[in-house]
Formats: C-alpha cells, structure tokens, sequence
C-alpha cells in the first residue's frame, strides 16, 4: 500500500456555530410565524445536525429533524444511525425506530414529536419550495398532514436557502480546501494527460489523485471532448480515444467535510485551431467580467449581465447551461443562479460557482461550445478566488 | 499516468429490453386503472430510459418521464440534458425547457403533458410509497396537482417494485460484474493492510482500486474498527491507527454501469480473541443458512428465519441493523427486506443482499457486533453467489 490519505487538518465546526444556525432559522420563522422546521434532506439536517452520514446515498429510511420556536431540535432517525448521531452531531435530543418498517418508518414518532412541538401558529415549516425536495415517502407525508390538523405545512425553504447562502469562515475554509485539492489535480492532470487515452482513463487518473488529496468522494465528474471542441458538457466519460486536435473539458464537483467545490478545465490536445482559441479567450474574459462584478450589493443578475455583455447576445442560451454560475456550499449547486432572472443581493461570505459560456463552430463546421468555471468568495471588496485561476491560455497537451 | 480505466465489455442493454419494462409496467397499470405513470426518480427513470447521467447528483434540476397508457413515454428534462437523452436513451419524446427556472421549472411542460396523457380512469400513478421519495419540489407538486383536477394521483410505487424485483440477464451481469470487482477488493485488501494505517487509509486503497477495476464510482464505504469488534457499521472512515487486536469491517456499495453490488468484509489484525472468532462463526453460518434458505418459492421472511435459527433469539435487533439483508439493482438497497415482517415470495432472477449480523460482548467487557455479507442470484434451483464467498475463518492481518 503506497498512498496513505491526506489528513487536511480542518478547524472543527463547534456546537455553537451549530447552535447559532438554529438560532438563525428561528429568527426568521418567527418573522414567517412558523412553530416548527421539518428537515428531511441531507444538506440542511447535516448544515443544523453536523452529522456527516453516508446512510442518505440509500433511499430506504428516511431521517427526520425538528427544529421547534420553542425548544431543542429533535432528530429523529433509524436506530441503525443511532451512534453516529451520539457521536458526530451536537444535538442530544434523540429519538430512534428501528428501520426499515414500511408500516411505520418513524411516521408514528413524527407525529408525536409535531405534537408536542405544537405552537401558536399551527404552521410548519417544510423544504417544499425550488432545489428542495422533501426525502420521505409521500404517502407518509400525507399521513402526517392528516394527523397533525389543525395545524398546517408550509412551504419554509426560503428560510433554509437565505440563512444557508452566507458561509461562516468553518464553511468556507472546507469548500476552499476542496478548490485547492481540485485545482492541484487539474494543473498536474496537463502533465499527465496524452493523446491515445480515453475521456475515462483521464477521469480515472484525476479521481485517483483527488481522493489521494483528500476529497471525501467524487460526487461529479463529467468530461466530454471533440475535434477543436465538445457539444455538450453533461455526459459521462466515455472510451472515445483523445487526439490532435482535440479540446478535452472535465467538469467535476467533489467535498471535504460535506462541502463542494465544482467548476471544469479544459485541455487542447496540440495547437488549437482559431475559433477554439477565441472561444476560449471569451470565455476566459466573461469569467474575469464576472469576478470582477461579484460585489457585495450587486445582484445575482448583474454578475450574469457582465458576463453577457463579453460573450456577446445570445451566447448562454446555445449552450443549454441555463445559467453561467451558481451557488455552492452543502450541495454541489444550491442558491443563487447567475441568471439574469435571479435578484439575490450579493453579500460577503457567500461562495459562487462563476460559469460562462459560449457557443462556436469550428472550422470544419460542428457547432460545439466552451465553458469556463471557478470559484469565488465574495467580500467586503473585491471577490476572492478559491479555486487557482486557470491560465489564460487554454493548456495544450503534447507537441505543438 | 500508469493507471487505465478498466473495459468490462457489458452487452448492452437493448431497446426491445427497455420496451418490455415499459409494456411490464403497463400490464400493471392496466390492473391498478392507472392512465399514467409519473416518475421523477434517478432509479426508475434511469430503469424504464436507459439514462446514465450524473446531472441527478444536483438538487437543482427535476427530471420527469410519463409512462402513459395508451402513447409512447414522454420525457420532460432540462434543455442541459438534451444530448445525453438523445445518445444515452431509446426513448424519442422528448421536451426540454432551460432550466433551472424557479417559476417554472417543467411544470407547464408536465401539465400538459398530463392532460395530453388523460385517460379513462383520471388516476395518475406517482412514486408515493415506502423507500420511494419524489424527486420535485412539493409546491411544484401542488400546482400539477391542482391543473389535472378532476384527475387525481394515486400511489403506483408498487408497480415500479413489482417489475424491478426480478433481475434480468443484462441487469444480472452488471451486478455480477460489480460483485466480482468489489470481491477482487477485498481479496487484494487482506495483502495490504497493517498495523499503523488508519482507517482513512485502508479505504481509500480500496477505493483506488475498486475505481482502477471499472466501479462506476464509490457510493457508500463505511467502516469501523476497535479491540476485537466494532460498536456499528454505519460510520464514516475515521483517522483511528488499526492495531494488534483489532477487528476492522469495510462495507461499500458501488455500480457498474447504474447497477449495484453491496458486501462488506472483515478483518483481524492479529489472531482475535475467542468470542471475536465464535461471533465469525456465527455470522459465517448464518449467512450458509441465509443463502441455503434463499430459494424460489421461500418467502423473504423464511431467510430472516433461517439466519435467527442460527444466531439465536434477538441477536439482529442488538446490531440495530434493523434487518438481515435487502434486494440490490438501480438502488443500493432496494426491496425486499429480509426482515421477518416481509412476505415477498422469491423469485428467480432476484438479486438479494443476505447481510445477518450478531452482538456479543468483548472478554474486555464491550458491546460489539460481528456483520456478513453476501451477494446472491436466486433461482430455480440453488440460490448463485454473485460475491466470491468469503473465507470461513476471519482473514488475519499480520504476524499471528
């Protein structure tokens, strides 16, 4: 056994920055006049819990937390997470069942806890709105709505995604770990990468050096590639042999801690052609406009308007993207978008995926595009990188 | 770059296969008077499609895919998703909207499609029931709810498991596949483990080479360790240094080509103490009994019982594991449960995880437990490993 795993050395995030969340959610459900959170999805019981549990990759047990006006949270989870919770979260209110049981997979301690959770309002608050999914069946859902009449479910995700969209210096040291382990593997994978290689042995070869870093897994990681360019950026990595000619882009989004890094490279394989190298060189410069109007007090939109105004009308819509950057924190991609539709003000401590592209042909006449990513914290001043700018020039692999 | 992706040669999965799931699930429609069924998760759009694609690892962006009664499927995805669907699907329906769009991310797409869809009996069959979450936002939910009025949703979750319970040849193969790599792992593991590593470390060497092998990725690998046993099996790898008296167990899920294995493995540093090697024993035996019980015609619970014979009254409620094995495919853990209140009949072409665990005490005095596990095909006749059976003796990890 040669490679040993990197130990990162992360500060720990104490219990009262677990408890100063909780009182955050507070704070506003109150202003929404809401007696109690439901959580059911990983990212916000891990954000209130500290629970760092792979049990969420099986979808047969679900796991519960409460977070009451009026008292302490109350998880409540399969007996099977029972010392992980003892031993990896803060909280000491602990309810368990053992699971699975279809007849009653914690629906019955659910509605209890509800119950003696009851405030003035009757409203509870659950993770019903955009990104956010509620993780238990519906059928148990709709169980406990009946059961807990006259009180009422709400939607209350606005209250997880405002308190969750500024990162606490803990956070940000996590995702800025993640960035630096990426980055590293992207600049030596350019030593390593040769024509001959599939778009997986590439993959392969940037998982091994990652998760020898010290990522926690590799979530995501997508390559695609072509002649001078690729079509899309959203598929898996296949056999297709890489060579002159080529552009290769790989996109990937991995944790430490819980906490994502995401953003892509891409590599020329020989001297690429004009087209690509001014694709690349818009795509480049977009993302130096979007750092740059990464401000506190802009918008979410002003930060896509910038880019927009480089690449030129039209260009993000032909990439199918969606959008041209994101949020990240718990989840690989969370609140705000860089859409000229999202209105979030920008505020210091918040961590931006920045995601610009462009579509092109080639000379030979294929229309492909070039996206572009890093990854940005924003400050009182100017947006601080967390990810290592990629150089300005697109790496090409191999003689030129 | 010594390292290549490994090619496992898979035969691919045929449209004509795709087809039979989707006339499989209309037969069942028929009976259950459904008109269409909606799905929304990873596992069954991925079971009916064809799709491979990372982009559900993103809480960002739903996928829908309709199976009406009476037309072809209609795939609803976001305009990102569009090419993977064309090359990576059979299916040719398909409609697409730039997403993400927090005012209407599919949602108008999907009600009209529903209405397109309607049929005789109004009732809309969704993924509602145990281990089945839906994979859209709640409010999403609500409004397609309200827009099919006087149509209604029903749950169908039954359908979906119904079909996907009995494994077929190509479905078969890649779990094999899977079982076969993870087995060679784990063999490999027993030569490279010592003394001194951590935990972290004797994962991540396995995981390196479970992804050099072609695993798809890392799913889930817990581990846990201590003197002569470990308190749980649901824990994260920790820094802890393996020692002289330790028992270690690793336990992964990981797919080949979307379909899983799942199996762990223990292992002694140093010749284990007695109660260590008796609660092997048991486990061993009980996994012989598991597997021997295990045949078409047996009910899941019939297995349960087979393993408690063999360990004694309570001994699986004392691992909180909360049941001794589960069936394996698209999920991790997927139906049946071998779990004495589950009377699912088996059939030949499951695919089952047989998993006993037993607590016993340390002669030090802690509370440990001993867990087992296998992978098996059922059949006409005796139940095929798709794992290398383990050794039965406990693999001893050094000097002894």
């Amino acid at each position: 056994m040669t490679t040993r795993a990197a130990r990162l050395d992360l500060e720990s995030i104490t219990p009262a920055e677990y408890r100063a969340r909780v009182d955050r959610a507070r704070a506003e459900m109150e202003r929404a006049d809401i007696d109690t959170l439901l959580i059911t999805s990983e990212a916000n019981f891990s954000y209130f819990s500290g629970l760092r549990s792979q049990a969420w990759a099986s979808p047969t047990r679900p796991m519960f937390l409460l977070i009451p006006a009026n008292r302490e949270p109350i998880a409540i989870v399969p007996a099977g997470s029972r010392v992980v919770m003892q031993t990896g979260s803060w909280l000491t209110e602990l309810r368990t069942w053992s699971a699975p049981n279809p007849a009653d997979d914690g629906v019955t301690l659910l509605i209890e806890a509800l119950h003696q959770c009851s405030g003035r309002s009757g409203r509870i608050g659950g993770e019903f709105g955009p990104e956010n999914q509620l993780r238990m069946p519906i059928v148990d859902f709709w169980r406990v709505q009946e059961a807990i009449h006259p009180a009422k479910f709400v939607d209350a995700s606005a209250i997880t995604r405002r308190i969750r969209l500024v990162k606490s210096p803990a956070e940000i040291e996590r995702i800025r770990a993640a960035a630096q382990i990426l980055s590293s593997g992207f600049e030596r994978l350019s030593s390593t990468l040769e024509s001959g290689l599939s778009e997986r042995d590439a993959c392969l070869d940037l998982q091994l050096d990652l998760l020898s870093r010290g990522m926690d897994r590799i979530t995501y990681m997508v390559a695609a590639s072509g002649p001078s360019g690729y079509a899309t950026i959203n598929s898996n990595p296949s056999d297709r042999l890489l060579k002159e000619g080529d552009v290769l882009i790989i996109d990937t989004a991995a944790p430490v801690d819980g906490y994502y890094c995401d953003f892509d490279r891409n590599y020329a394989f020989g001297s690429p052609e004009d087209a690509t190298r001014r694709a690349f060189d818009r795509a480049f410069a977009a993302t130096d406009a979007g750092i740059d109007a990464a401000l506190a007090g802009a918008r979410a939109c002003d930060v896509w308007q910038a880019m927009a105004r480089v690449l030129g009308t039209g260009s993000n819509e032909r990439t199918d993207v969606g959008r041209m950057g994101h949020g990240i924190g718990l989840n690989m991609t969370e609140p705000p978008s860089i859409h000229p539709a999202d209105q979030t003000l920008l505020e210091a401590g918040m961590v931006l995926a920045i995601e610009p592209g462009t579509a092109f042909r080639t000379a030979a006449g294929r229309q492909v595009v070039m996206v572009h990513e890093e990854n940005i914290l924003i400050t009182e001043g100017r947006a601080v990188l967390l990810s290592r700018r990629a150089a300005d020039q697109i790496p090409v692999i191999g003689d030129v």
